[in-house]
């Protein structure tokens, strides 16, 4: 390991972040709110640190794909310590563990929460925990390399490392570019979200952060009762197409802007994805028909509509309290929890590509015994996959698996119900937010123990760096080479 | 398709359950109970069936893969309905959708019940259905082949299609011989168990009841109480320690027959089976004694050794209600029944050697990480593990998934909630028995709907049979080339 190098980079991420944190402290000011000091007060450590920690002189510049991880790893885990500074200094959330955990349910796009309101917290640090959501969403290091190529002499490896989904998003071959391209439409689409929503008469500042949840598939609102407290059907709308449209990946919208329409309506993914929602939806509205929660169709519709589109693409906002609905649309919640959105996109979750490649292979071994020597092979998107992908994906599914487990054991020491604890750690690993029962759309995970709260933490970073980068830093082996 | 050769043997198969159903028409006449008719007609009905089927002349003796799996797949079909007649013509379970459900759960060892009470049951009948577990345990057709070798000219694809577990029970070159071996194996341990029971003066009838039903680690139990009815300690210890022994693989227990003790000792599927077990009970026990369950340590231990064995090795008998349990100690429960005993037993469940496997390939996946030039390999028992033997374990792993997500959303239709249908499923597919809430301990799958009973008992038949031989019933391929 590059031990300096790694340090050095880690300097630059956080001179970023203090970046990051001057539009909230403008907000803060702005509005004439209480906690503009926590703010100048994190910027100036983050600077400070950053600047000392960015001077240091680099002696060997051998860089692995481990060093990448070394970096993405502990530069989440750092980022995430000092983005929860202003939430503690001003008193919005005074214990440390808790301010841990919605800074991290934050970068991570997760969007869970243990605030049980929000109404009342001044408003720099909710346009902070907000853009949270938007900065993790394409990634808070794609982000330093977009601002600061210079940073990454081997952007390559930090690329792979960050990147969601089995198909990082190689635009263009120079990867350094490709992160410049990915966050310009990141911009223009969050851009156009926030026209869409002020023409609404959305308030601007209520227009901003709901843009940053939904483009990040966060999730977090600055309203106790979320999206729902509006009770607009034009902003429902809005807000459940961007939704849908963060969930896709992105190369596909490079490809329309460059005209090859055609390749982007004949995309697996995209088709798996949106028939999916489409299902979920028409089966939830009938199933919520049988029922007297909503009077009329349209109403169930208008919500499931809502629901599913939050569920999958993992952004977590919410309309209507769905832990009182029916079990049959609550377990398709709950399964659709498990597939989530695009590759390459914002959204978390075991992404489509990845079930899609699943589901081919099950075919593909059912042939196998029906045929057992006849020679076959898995396509996808007209192209021959690779075995060794299709295992990758399967040995992915187990790690997430054995991750789950653990992190569903250590927190069911608190006692709670295990539906709660199951989808808590569901909606945690896939980074999505609400779950049901206790930390259902109208409750939170405040309950939950500092142990609890850390593992879940965990869970998220887990969830939202794909397992791996994070994973070796628990393994011994990783730890013996380390070069100063 | 061979389909004249699949009918045939199923003639047989049918000729051999006639003659499973002897004993237990031979117990209601013995006790002089109604249901002696109920046998007689059934009897007639599989004897005169099975002989015409078996007349059938074959003309040609092409036979694959594909028809073993048909044979096997369309054999657990017909045995569970005709097993079911018993049931409805006495009157002991009038509706045939129940004692379909009851006997698929007797012949897939799972022992989940639709009754509310068993103890006014006529003798016959109770039985039957815990013979069912001990036929079922060994496999339909292994039974059949190992009581008529000639009806199978072609006993590889029907081993290969019915055998658990990764490592089919290849003992000696010859199959047939193989299957004889096994079942007089398990006759032996059988016997053994009978002993000391006997031994511990519980009565003949409840002697036999239990230990078929421990030997097929299926868990039907004459008692309403299960075997906590008994309230003995000497009964739940040696019900824990042959619960423990039939879900080892009985390749182990040939070695030690052949003085390979030490071969024996080493494995690591044995291995990984005990500590898994050890680690359950202590942390359990651990979890009870800090509650005011059960009043000493003793007892504590003494309950979690019984429902951590009777839950991994899928047996599903019960000493005591865990679904009234802490958290912990359900969450344990409940990952238990994931991994299940091991391949080559009488257990159900995913298998303990498949996730051995796939534990390794994790460590295999992360080393490909950190060192992607390197060249490594998995073992297990010393031996490299072939790529494509890995890849079959991780399709499974998702193939199981899918089935088991299809269930869940079918069954949840009925309305009850999500932690009764999660286990109840979970329950199912790794042929365990009780779940948790409706379904617990003390609960039962009545009240399910008849929609609901089919899929559970479908699921059963999937669990058992691993899978494929059943699934590609449902392919379109497979019914392509039919022969008559």
């Amino acid at each position: 390991m590059n031990v300096r190098m790694i340090l050095k980079t880690l300097g630059y991420l956080l001179m970023v972040e203090s970046a990051c944190m001057l539009p909230s402290m403008v907000v803060s000011i702005i509005h004439k709110q209480s906690d503009t000091m926590s703010f100048l007060i994190t910027i100036i450590i983050l600077a400070v640190l950053g600047l000392l920690m960015s001077r240091i002189p680099i002696k060997n510049k051998n860089f692995y794909t481990r060093d990448g991880f070394a970096i993405v790893s502990l530069g989440w885990i750092l980022v995430s310590i000092f983005g929860a500074l202003p939430f503690v200094i001003s008193g919005a959330i005074p214990s440390f563990a808790d301010a841990f955990f919605e800074t991290v349910s934050g970068f991570t796009t997760t969007g869970s929460t243990i605030l049980g309101e929000v109404e009342s917290l001044p408003k720099g640090i909710l346009f902070w925990r907000s853009f949270t959501n938007w900065v993790g969403g394409m990634g808070v290091l794609v982000m330093m390399l977009a601002v600061l190529p210079a940073a990454g002499a081997n952007t390559v490896h930090i690329m792979k490392a960050e990147s969601p989904g089995p198909d990082p998003g190689k635009l263009v071959p120079r990867i350094g570019k490709s992160s410049k391209i990915l966050y310009l439409m990141y911009i223009g689409l969050t851009l156009i979200m926030v026209v869409f929503l002020l023409l609404g008469k959305m308030p601007l500042y209520d227009t901003l952060i709901h843009t940053f949840s939904t483009a990040g598939t966060g999730g977090f609102s600055n309203r106790n009762l979320s999206v729902g407290a509006y009770n607009n059907v034009y902003y429902e709308i809005i807000i459940t197409i961007f939704m849908f449209l963060f969930g896709v990946n992105f190369t596909l919208y490079y490809q329309s802007l460059k005209g090859n329409l055609k390749s982007v309506f004949k995309d697996e993914e995209l088709r798996f994805y949106f028939f999916t929602v489409l299902a979920a939806i028409i089966l939830i509205t009938w199933n919520l028909c049988g029922t007297t929660i909503f009077n009329t169709i349209g109403a169930s519709l208008r919500h499931a509509s809502f629901q599913v589109t939050t569920i999958i693409s993992t952004t977590g906002f919410s309309t209507a309290n769905f832990d009182l609905w029916p079990s049959f649309s609550k377990t398709i919640l709950l399964l659709l929890m498990f597939v989530g959105g695009s590759a390459g996109s914002t959204a978390g979750g075991f992404k489509s590509a990845r079930c899609l490649l699943l589901f081919k292979s099950i075919k593909h071994e059912i042939r196998k015994v029906i045929h057992p020597r006849s020679v076959n092979t898995i396509k996808y998107n007209g192209k021959t996959v690779d075995d060794s992908v299709v295992s990758g994906v399967k040995s992915y599914l187990f790690i997430h698996m054995v991750i789950f487990s653990i992190s569903f054991l250590i927190i069911s020491l608190d006692g709670f119900d295990l539906i709660s604890n199951f989808s808590a750690v569901l909606s945690s690993i896939n980074n999505i937010g609400p779950g049901l029962g206790v930390v259902g759309p109208m409750g939170s995970y405040a309950d939950y123990s500092v142990l609890s709260k850390i593992v879940l933490s965990f869970t998220m970073l887990f969830g939202r760096l794909e397992i791996f980068p994070l994973l070796i830093l628990f393994t011994p082996t990783f730890w013996k080479r380390v070069n100063i």
